[in-house]
Parts: C-alpha cells; sequence; structure tokens
C-alpha cells in the first residue's frame, strides 16, 4: 500500500490542496507500481542514449543508470515505500532517484514526458505477457498432442446439438483444441509483431527539439523500430485492445473445454477422470470430485472479455493526444493476462493429468445408431444410388433395427436387402463403430491415420 | 495476503494433493475476505436461531456469538491471518472460531452449507452498497440542486449536435441532471427491495431436515422475507447483476456529465472553473488546469459496465444449482461498486466546487441565431402562419441578418417587415436570448420560473 | 424498402447535395417504420391538444386527426411508399398528410420538434413491449407451475458442479424457475412504472413559449405524467437501456433453462424428451431429436446482452441534449425485444410439451451417495454429534459402501453400528431419495409438501 | 421475405409438425439468403470436384454446375421464391436446383453436410468484407495523407486533456490517424491470411471415406488450404469473432476522429468546416450544419462491438461439434460488416471534403503559453540547467507573463534575465508556435519535415 503526503508536484502553485477523493481517484501507484521493472528498464535505456548523443555527461548517466538499479533492487526487495502523493509508478522511481543520485537525477527526465515514458512502460509490460502467453500456448498444444496421441485410434461420440452424430477418435477431438490453440498462438505472434514499436521519445505528445536517438533506445528494450507519429505513441493503445481481443478469443476455447470437460466428468457421462491434483472434494462424499478448475476456467472469459469490453468503452469518443481516462487502462490488462495465463497453465495441467475412459466412450459411440450415415454413404458410393435416396433407405434401415431393439450392424443381410436389394455383405465393413472412423480418411477426417498424419504435422511445426 | 498451508478441509481422502496452480485459481479468500464482517454478521444469527429453535444449546449458540466477535475484532484490528489452504472467508472464520471456542464451534455449520452462506454474506455486502448509493446519490441531487438555485436565470446556449440550438438555463441543464440521477436512486431502491431476501436456510441446495426457523434469521439479519426456493436461492446472482446494471447506467450519466465539464473547460468554451481540489495541475504552466476527475469520471463506465459483462458472461448457460463459475461474481462487484461510490462523491465534490462563467454563457448563447426558433414561433402564435410557412420566412430573416454581419434583435423592423408583412415591433419582445428562455413556460421548460418550480417539487421529494 | 429523392427538407440551402453515402447514413427511415402507429398517435393526441388550447382552429385539428387515421391505414394496409430523402418516419408521415389535408398539416408541428417526437413514439413502442413480456412471462410462469404440480414429488437429483449433490424434487427445480421469471416479471414492472412519462411538449430541448398543455397529451397516450425537464426528456435513452437490462437478466435466466434442457436431452441424461414441435429432426436418423429451439434459446442473450452493450456504448460521454448518435438507438431495442419475446414464447411452448422422465430422473437421483448428508444431518439431529464430526463418520460410512459396491441404504445396521455406536435403525428412515426430499421441510426446501405450498403461493399471487 | 410451406425435409419422420415458433425461431432463410453467391460458388467447386474424383459423373456434375448458374440468376433477378420450410438457403438453392437438372441434384450432397457447407459460405463471404474493408482503409488512408500534405506547416494546438499542451501541425495530427488506420489494415490482412483455410469437405464434423480432392476444392474458391480438423472446421467460428474483433477497434478509431469532427465543428472550436455532402442542415436556421455524419459514425462503434460481444457470449461453453447456437452468427457479422464499411466510406468522403481554419488553428494555438515547454527544454539544452530546475524558472516566466497580459515571446529580454541571468536573445528563436513546430525534429515529431517525411515514407508503402 502507498503512503499519502501532502507535497504535490504540481501543488503548490493552486490555492487548495486536493481534496481526498480526487487523490483516491487520481492516483495510480496502488497498481502501476506493478510497471516498476519496465519503467526502470525504460529509464536505463533512455539514460544512456541521453550520454551518447551528448544531452547529458556520460558520468551522470551512468550514476544514472546505476541509481535506477539501486532503485529496482529495492522494489524488488520490498524495501521500497510507495507514496501515493507521488501519484504514480514515474514519480516514484525519480523522487528515490534523486535522493540516491543527487540533483543529476533532474536530467533524466530530459526530452521525455511521462506521456511516452507510460507508453513505453505498458508495451513492455503487455509484450512480456505475450511472450509468456506463447509459452503458455505451447505447453498446452503439446499436453493435448501427447493425448491425441495416446486415443488417436479410441472412439467416442461426435456430437451436434450435444446429441450423437457420428463416431470420431479420442485423438481426433483432442487435435481440434490443437488447431484452436495454434490459432491464438498465430494471434499472440501477430500482436506482438504489430505492437513492437517504442513509443519513447514522442515526448508530451510533439516530439523534441533535443537531438535524441530514438533508434538507439527502441533496439536497447527490445523494439523493432520507434512509433513513427508522436501524437499516436502516446494516444495509442491498440496494443492493449488487440491483447485483450486475442486473449478472450482464446478465454473462448478454452471455455469450450471446460464445459466439455464439466460435462464429460458428470456421473451420466463419465467419458474423463480428472486428476486429485485438479479436482476438489467433499468433507462427507469421498467418491466426489468436483471439476472446480474446468469451472473456474469456463468462468475466466467473463472477466477477460469483460476487460476488452471495459477498455473498448473507454477509448471510445477520446480526442488525441492524451487524456486522463487512459489511466483506467493498466487494471483491466493486468486482470485480464493474470487469468488468461493461470487458465492456461491450469487446463495444461489438467490436460496432462486427465485420463480418458476409453470403454465409456466406445460404448456411447456406439448408441443412437451413429454410423447411419456411413452405411447412406455405401449406398451412394458402392450401390450408387443418388444421395437423398441413400438417406431415405437408411431412414427405413434404421426404423427396422429401432423395431427390433438391435443397432445397424446387428441386423441380417436379408433384413437389409429386403429393404434395398442392392445392398451386399460388403455394407458391414462400414458398420460399427471402428469401421466407421476407420473410413474417414478424408484430410482432416477422423480416421486414426489422419490423426496420425495431423499429430506428426504438429510435431514438426513446433519443433 | 493470505497464508498457504497443505492442510485441505477434503485433501486428506485424495491421492494427491492440489497442483499450485489449483490452489491459486480455486482460493477466493485473497478477495472474498472483505465479506468478513457479513460473514460474521449470518454467522451470529445463525447461531441464535440454532439455540432459540433447539436444535444447538444456548450455551453453544452464546459461545460461538461471543466468539463470532473475537474473531471479527481480529479481523478488523488487522491482527488476524488468512490462510489460502482454507480457501475461502468462511472456512477461515470457522477455523478461528474453533480455537477460541473449541469443538463447539463445530456446531455452527449445522442446517447450513457455504452455499447459502456466500449468498447470505454477498447479498448483505451488496445491500450496504444500495444504501451507500443512495446516500451518495441524495448528496449529488443536492449539490445540482444548489447549481440549479443560484443560476436558475443565467442564460446559456442549448445544444444539439453540439451546435447551438436555443438558449436554455444553467439550472434547467443542472436540472436535467437531477432527473437522471433522480432516476437512478429510483432504481438502487427498486433493486434493494427486490433483493432483500434471506437466502440462509437453503443449506447446499435443497433445504434442510433440521426445524430451522427462516423468517428468524431473515428478520434478524434485516432482510424482508427468506427466499422461497431453496434451489434459486444458491443458484441467484440476479441481485449483483441488478446491482451492476443499475451501476451502470448511472455510470453512463456521469460519463456525460463529465464529458460536457471536460469541453466546457477548455480554454475554447470556458463555460466552467473547476475547483483546486478537483483539478491537476502542471509543473510548468501554472494557468493550466487539467479536469482529471471529470476524465476519471467519465472512464469509469468502462469497468462498471465491463464488470456487468463478465458477470453476465459467466452466468449465461449455467445449469442449477451452484457452480464453482459463479466464484467470479465478487471481484467484479468490489470493483464496479468501489467505483461508481468513488465517481460519485468526485462528482459531488465537482459540482460544489464548480463556478460557471456566467458572461461566457450568455454570450455563447446570444450567438449563432439561436433565436430563430423563437421567431418562428412568434409568426405562427401571433402573425397566423402555418408552422412550415413560418419557418420559411425566419430562414429569409436570418439570411438577412447573417448577410449584414448581425444577429436577429439588431434588424430593423422595416428590414423585417420587407420579408413579411406581418411582422411588427412586437416581436422584439420573443428576440434576444433572455426574451427566449423565459417564454419557454410549457411545464419542464428552460423558463427560469419553471427551473425553480421544479428545483421547489424535488426539494419537497428530498424532504 | 424506401424510394430515394434528391428533395431534401434543409438541402435548398446546401451548395450541395448530400453524398449518396450521407444519405445512406442518415436516413433512419429503413428501420424507424416500425414506429408508423406510434408516431401516429402521438400526433393525434398532439392535435387534439393544439385544438383544445387554442393553438389551432377545431376544424384544422380534425383534419389532421382523420387524416393521420387514413395514413395509418395506408401503412397498415402496405400501400404507402416510404421516401429516403424523407429521411424519418416523422417527415414520411406529415409529407403524406399533407397531400391528404392540405396546408393544415402544416400546423401539426407547432409546439413540438422531431426530438421530443421520436422520444415519445420511442417510449411508446417500448411500453408496449414490455406489456407484451408481461403477459409472455405470465404464461411461462404458468407453464411452470404445471409442470410443476404434475411432479411435485417426482425425485431427481439435485446437481452442484454438474455433480449429484443431494436428491430434489422434479417439482422444486421447475419452481427456482418460477422464483427467476418472477423476478423478471417484476422488473419489467418496476421499468414500465418508471418509464411512463411523457416527452412530448419539450420541443427540440427548452420547451415552448405556446400554451399547450402537457397533461393532456400525457393523459391521451396513457403516460402516468410528463416529463418534469425538456432537456432530460429529448436526451434520455434511460427506458431503452433499462428495457435491455431486463430483457438481458431474462435472457440469462433462459440460457440456463435452456442449457439444462440440452444437456437433459442427451442420450447419455434422457431426464426429458421434448415434444416434436419443438425439436428438429435428421433426415437419416429418426429417433434423433435435435433441440434447436433449447439450443437458439441458449444464444438469444448473445443479442438481446449486445443490444444492451451497443446502446450503452452509444450514449457514453454524449453530451446534452440531442445528438444524431442517439438516432443508433432503435434498432438494438427492436432486435432485442423480437429476440426476447420470441425466445420467452419458445420456452413456453417447450415447457408446456415437454415430458420429464420419471423413473431415469429417480435412478440417477439415487446414483453417488446422495444421501450422505442426509445421514450426517441425523447424526448430528438424533445421535448428537458435532456437525464436522457427523461428517467424518458420514464419510467413513460412505466409504464401506464403496467398498462393497453398494448403496447407504444397502448397508446393514451392524456395519453402520461399527463405524459409530450411535446410530440405530431409525438411521433407515432417512436414506433412500424419497425419505431424503420428504424429510426437507424447511421454507423453500425441497421436500414436496414445501413445493405444493409454493406453487399454492404463486397460484395465488396470479390470481 | 419467405413462404412458409409445411413440408420439411425431416418432418414426415415427427408426429406432430413444428410449432409455427419453432418454425420462426428455427429459419434462417430470413438472412442466410445473404451467402446466396457464396453458397453457389461452393457448391459449383464441389461439384466439379466430385466429378473430378469419379465420386459423379462428368456430365451429372456438369448439369449441376450449370443449374446453379441458373439458380444464382434467378436469386440476383429477384425472380426466386425463398421457403422458410426450406430453412435455410442451402436447402432453398438444392430443391430449385433440383427443379432444373432433376434428380441428378440430389447427387450434390454427397460427401459434404450443411456443416461444412455454411462454413465455407460464411468464410467466404467474411473474406470479401476484408477485402472491401482493406480498399476503404486505403482510400481513408490516401485521403489523410492529402489533408497531411495540404497542411503539412498549418500550427494548431496539441491538446492533452482537451487542454492546450503544445503547439502541434496539422499534418501531423492527421498523420497519427494514418498511423491508425494503417494498423487496421494490418489487422486485416493478418485476420484475412489466417482465416483462407477451407471448410469444405469436414462433412457433418468427422470427414468422409469417399475420396474427396480437399486441395482442389480449397484452391477453386480461393483458400490457401484445408482446414487440417473436420470438428474443428464446422465449429471454429474464430474467423467471425476476429473480423468483429478488427472491425471493433478500428471503429473506436473512428469514433475518435469523429468526436474530434464533432468538437472542431463547434461554434467555439472553429477549426474544421464540413462540407455540405456530408453535413445535415437545419429548415430555419441556413448558417447552421450539423456534422450528423460524424455523430453516426462516432456512434457505431456500439453496433459493431455489441456484435462482438454477442457472438462472443454465443460462443462462450459451446461443446464441439455443430450446435445450433451458432445459427446466431451470421446477422451480427452482417450488421457489423455493413455498418463498419459504411462508416469507413462516409468518414473517407467527409475528410476528402473538409476545410481547415488554418488561422483559427494557429490562434488557438498559441494561446496558454503553449511553448513553455520549448522555454524550458532551450534552458536545458543550451543554458544547461538540470530539467527540474528549466521548469521552475519556466514557471516562474509564465507567471510574469500572465501577471502582464502578454504571451511569453511578448517578454523582454531583461525582464527573462531577471529570472535567471543565462537566458540570451537567442531564447526567442524557440518562442512563438512556428518556431516551436520547426525545432520539434525527432523522428517522428511534430515539426513540418518530419510530417513529409512520413508522408513520403506512407506513399512509398501505399506503392
Amino acid at each position: 500500500m502507498a503512503e499519502t503526503t501532502s507535497n504535490q508536484m504540481w501543488g503548490g502553485r493552486f490555492a487548495d490542496k486536493p481534496d481526498a477523493i480526487m487523490e483516491a481517484i487520481n492516483a495510480s501507484i496502488g497498481f502501476d507500481q506493478r510497471l516498476a521493472a519496465q519503467d526502470i528498464a525504460g529509464s536505463r535505456a533512455h539514460a544512456a542514449m541521453l550520454a551518447a548523443t551528448g544531452i547529458v555527461e556520460a558520468s551522470d548517466a551512468e550514476a544514472m543508470r546505476e541509481g535506477l538499479l539501486t532503485v529496482l533492487s529495492e522494489i524488488e526487495g520490498g524495501t521500497f515505500t510507495f507514496s501515493t502523493a507521488l501519484e504514480d509508478i514515474h514519480m516514484n522511481v525519480e523522487a528515490r532517484l534523486k535522493e540516491i543520485v543527487g540533483p543529476a537525477a533532474g536530467r533524466l527526465h530530459t526530452a521525455r514526458s511521462r506521456n511516452d515514458q507510460v507508453a513505453t512502460d505498458f508495451r513492455l509490460w503487455v509484450r512480456d505477457q505475450l511472450d509468456a502467453a506463447e509459452a503458455q500456448l505451447l505447453a498446452l498444444v503439446r499436453a493435448l498432442l501427447a493425448q491425441a496421441e495416446t486415443g488417436a485410434d479410441w472412439v467416442m461420440p461426435g456430437f451436434t446439438h450435444l446429441q450423437t452424430a457420428q463416431p470420431v477418435t479420442w485423438g481426433h477431438h483432442m487435435m481440434a483444441y490443437v488447431e484452436m490453440f495454434g490459432r491464438d498462438l498465430s494471434r499472440v505472434r501477430d500482436a506482438r509483431a504489430r505492437m513492437n514499436e517504442c513509443p519513447l521519445g514522442a515526448a508530451a505528445l510533439a516530439g523534441t527539439g533535443f537531438p535524441i536517438d530514438r533508434d538507439m533506445t527502441a533496439a536497447a528494450l527490445g523494439f523493432d523500430r520507434p512509433c513513427a507519429n508522436s501524437l499516436d505513441a502516446v494516444s495509442d493503445r491498440d496494443f492493449a485492445l488487440e491483447f485483450l481481443s486475442v486473449a478472450s478469443i482464446s478465454a473462448m476455447h478454452l471455455s469450450r473445454f471446460a464445459e466439455e470437460l464439466v460435462i464429460w466428468s458428470s456421473a451420466q457421462f463419465r467419458f474423463v477422470v480428472l486428476s486429485d491434483r485438479f479436482s476438489t472434494g467433499s468433507s462427507i462424499m469421498p467418491q466426489k470430485k468436483n471439476p472446480d478448475a474446468a469451472e473456474l476456467i469456463r468462468a475466466k472469459i467473463g472477466r477477460i472479455f469483460g476487460a476488452q469490453v471495459a477498455l473498448m468503452t473507454v477509448m471510445k469518443g477520446l480526442p488525441l493526444a492524451y487524456s486522463k481516462d487512459m489511466q483506467e487502462d493498466k487494471e483491466q490488462v493486468f486482470d485480464a493476462a493474470d487469468n488468461w495465463l493461470l487458465s492456461l497453465a491450469a487446463m495444461d495441467g489438467m490436460v496432462r493429468d486427465m485420463a480418458a475412459n476409453a470403454p465409456a466412450l466406445e460404448a456411447a459411440a456406439a448408441s443412437g445408431f451413429s454410423t447411419a450415415t456411413d452405411l447412406a454413404d455405401w449406398l451412394v458410393r458402392v450401390a450408387g444410388l443418388p444421395f437423398r435416396e441413400a438417406h431415405h433407405v437408411t431412414g427405413s434401415l434404421v426404423a427396422v433395427a429401432e423395431a427390433r431393439g438391435c443397432d445397424l450392424p446387428d441386423l441380417a443381410l436379408e433384413d437389409m436387402k429386403e429393404v434395398h436389394g442392392a445392398i451386399t455383405e460388403d455394407v458391414f465393413d462400414v458398420l460399427g463403430v471402428r469401421n466407421s472412423v476407420a473410413s474417414r480418411t478424408s484430410y482432416g477426417g477422423t480416421a486414426p491415420d489422419q490423426v496420425r498424419a495431423q499429430i506428426a504435422r504438429w510435431k514438426e511445426i513446433l519443433g
């Protein structure tokens, strides 16, 4: 928590001190202290550049750069006292730097302002989250690949409308999520490439007359280039919005998988068993395992997408350049990033640990005449019926099976021939769920070989 | 912050301990400790009822009730150590109670569960916020009434499309916001009345076989009645959503007023001067006063409405009864409530302190032929022209004035007569902004007397 | 569709005609023609008032009132040609009126403007939707009461985390939704009462100098009173936002029930059979019934809540009074209202037709040691154990049953006594799902008698 | 509008016909007819592939391909009768095709289902919108470049908090928006590249046993490759969500510029004059020009972002594969695309036509000691003062100027020297707004030469 003093930077010229409510609504140090490492990295790069361009003395710059490291270690060590009266992380760091290195600290703010400083800090922070998300997504994709590999040929029901539609393989289902999280990965990389421009040197909004070297600071901080327009550099929060948008779509994917895990864990489905490490129990029902992690992941899309709504609403209709409204950007992104990364990690852990119930999956796959489509396709492919007629014949056969209380593969050939004379013994090759999935060899289809081919492709992509 | 231990309530029966990630995503004590006072109030009411109905011994209940007060004072005094392993506020309180009063503490959880307990705690907390919002809205309405009274007859431009349309009075403009915040007040009261039902006694979801007295606990906690369906009692979060919805609409009103204050404070408008207490300055431009509080209030709608989006998204499609997803409700409401109340307080302070620049307002009101409508209306009312023809004549007169570089009241009568013969000397009574506003005496209109009548009506309403 | 002409009302004074893109973005007749009936009702009330107050001749007013009826019948009969060049419904109606009644039509717009006119039209339309929603909610509540009555004592699993927790009754579950939709009903009524104020007479924004009688028009249109501030009257869209908020919360309730119906219809649950009338089939799998209506209802919350987001975003930061931004209000409300009412009707139909599978429900209820809590409660209530100890004993008994592959009621008394000596024959009275639900007689609990009492209470409320 | 018949594709096997409400909620033909061209293109590619792979006879395929062209021309010609009973565009087209080519039409649906068909149609449609958006963004960027070029050295106030902060150039301000819309362009291209995979051949969800050639259909429809997982191919709506996300961020940029145009058009600012072609007027105030197009553009972010909220909410928690909920995707994307493209076109037109008021801009830039920062920087740069001390000296000089009622360049050198002895004649080179902007030559700064360099860079990028 931050300590309040009455001494404001600009307050001396005002007849009245800020109201306590004003201080409460205005100060950002309560949350932007989280940018301390980024703020100090930015200041150190700036100081080095000021020396290299002759704007400040090399010795002063060196003193500032050393002093900033001291400040960083104090903050990391928990011995730093943050002050609300100093409003934000920038002023808190600078004030302490002055205590450490003396008046030379006053030269650090040459050719910059808090507007480009905070934009730089926040970009660095968001970039770190994108890197963390990339690593986390890769881990999750690998966990899914492992599940897919193990169960490449386990048969399970493929659902539409949560009704059994056609049999698919466990590996195929896992690989669907690999595609989704793979797209998230691709969006993370695009977002990172687009946002990796350095606002430092935009100063308050107009650039500066000092002979600064923006390429030097950009490079020192790992940016690809400086931002090309100083007004835009301090007014832009696209990088934060795109981060939230990428996180939201990824959270949507997580919510879909989580929903499946909740349903699959029910007593009625019993498709998977989640590990103890990612379940909670009940103090009186030892057999009970609540899929709390899955439920929480399912819910996290709320706050992550809510953060996007919040920041979009803030940015709507803001004139250039900096407006104080933009101070509302950080907490939303902090919270969304924390919860997205936590959800990815929890899903990764759940996927690693979870055990599919292969027999239950296969039994469920066989129910509900799930190979009726295979029969219809056979009638088209082998017996040469037009598709719509084949479907009509299949409907009749299903009706016969239903009347007898049996499944399609249990019908006798003669019963089938009675419905349509073109049916031959060969039809049994496509009935039964194992035959069904094995037959679906079209590119991207559910046949185990197709699934293994996709696993191989992804392994090659991941290197 | 909370301390982590490995000892989980239900963990003993699991082969594996929860993963660290699982603990991180699962525990709520990091935020629900904010419900401590409500939790303890609920437990004290529950203990008293258990004794009154003979479910527990009176002496045990008394010990628990005393012990809970001790826990509360420890929490309020900052000496309580919260434990993440104990997951939430309920278990933290109960565990400490057990240390204080011994095994009797184990009887407290009779005939209730954490599901109805948290629903009760959270309702109590939200109800407190509704009460705080009511008080804050009343203060803001009073501040606006004071501004309206002072400037009931100050003339200012009434805008449409941010273009000068017709003159209005400062008091009238302030009273428009009184209507808006008055509706917020009405929504707050409706929400409070609707949500004031007690979930306690719903137990896990099905009610209980213990002979509890739900009317007694409801009354003790200030509820109007117990919730009528135990499944609904633990599954419902309407009270939180309605709170967020009421807060969001109110935040929208705040954002509109804040936008006006930002625009009115610009060098180009200069309609108001905000006080030093609610402005920030610049270290080099002493004349500069940034309307930071207004900007922040304008932005707060983002997070308040974002919270509504977040919780609506969480609740979408959740089957009955309790799902862990619902744990995501609290942080959203906490943040929205804090920011709404803070925004109302800051707006109240700004309104109290702000000084309208009456001469600038009047000068602006007179620009742009803002009384052209009055002229047209006069032509209808006095000269008997149909409305559409009157508008045509007015258009011609404005064109004449524009050509001469003067305003409508500056035209000579003969010039006017040339455009339309029916115009007489009397027309000058409606030209000029003071005449204009004075004439608009329809109910709710901008005439100073109408404004004063509305101020009087509101004072009577407020008592 | 609307026909475009180049003749604009205000275009003659402009050097250039509006760009085609400008016409496309500006015209509202494409959607606001839906307000035709409300617009004409408002104009007829206005004309009558203008005559009563002597502002126009009685004969002119009568001609206008008759002519407006003609216009209405043309629109309702589909013979009216809408013109985009006339921008909106107000100008389209007035232009046609002029053709019918001649120049007297020009007097209709005396003492009003399009700003108060559209605000009046839109309020009338929204009020109609609130009335329709009230009727639809009542129908749905009655359908749920019928289901609850039929199955007041059917036992089913009560879920938490979609895991079986405790047995409840079908009637109890249905009544939980009665509470939810009952709250929606209450919100609808509050919203209607709050919004039932008449903007007519606010004119452009400042009121008017004509001696109008706003109470008369308000009463003629069924409003409780005129709006008390003319600036607010034309700037306010709270009534639309509150409508969207009420609809959104109701849509959330619908989404929860719809999710349950989808899950309950799965082959794994088979808790309900939806009627043919509210299902779709597959052309090849005759046994397949897709719960399309439930899925669509589950999804409708998206667009209904999206509409609220859209309009909140539009209203954020809008200065007073009318800005063109506000033209974006109608399509959102139209779409949300249509989809909410349709969803309520579809849910009503599904609930009326659906057949619960009572044997499947009871079988599912008995699985998973769902009466373990009853056993623990018995140990507290009868054997006098502290709650936490009772839970420990219950856990041990569940472990024994689990080891033997039986349910709790199947254990022998001696086996139980071995775990805890205080257990007696009486314990079997609370084991078994029927005993369990019968015992939960606390107010609002799941016991059939409690459920019937709540049904009776609701029937009395509904009259 | 669509005609209803009672003959449903799957209805014959149901005892009851669908309820009218069911038909109303279920049918999509009311909106998905907009996908007709894409549906027919997809079917034609599919037919060609079926022939090439020998799945159907070449002559049948040719008949179907020709017949589909006939259907397309009927739809485009407005002579096609859509049927609600046929539910959607796919069945409407196929039914008509059967009338035209006879039973061979029944072979078209071989090896596909409506699930992969609609996914393909919708991707094609969204891809077209991305292409249209790219063209529209390029046009807008070019319009901004033209404005920037014309006014590369016009001085205007740079605002923070809507308070004058430092002078900038008109060109610089325009170029800030070039950066923003340039990022939109980049996001459009990334989204297009990522979504350009073909779902056709995924069939219902599992792929197919027919020897289809997915690469062939993908190539024929301009896709880069087929989707790699058939479950994902029919369940994925990322392409729609990413489209909405890109559109939303772009709409946010539009809303910021629109807000500036509204403020700049006010009587108090008078920074720009919008053209007649993109303004609306008033029938009585000929001088009045309402910035309706700007207001509408500012508002459009509401429905565009609302659409994203709507679809995200729909997709939250949906299990794989197809659920009927996903039918709610199209209307949201249609509406958002229409309004985004319309807003871009309207903004393009406004920017092309608008005239900046250069003298008013420069006058406003000079007010408020806007070159105080330049003075402070001079003290650092030339006189060698530390930054914080320089700011203190500047504050004192501003106070002197304020007291004398003059601007900084109007102070005498001796007055300045009195405040700080190091000040020399050279200081006047940086005072005055033209000197100020000329001095800010850092990369991306506001100096006219910098602005021209950025214009040149963009022209090179655009080619």
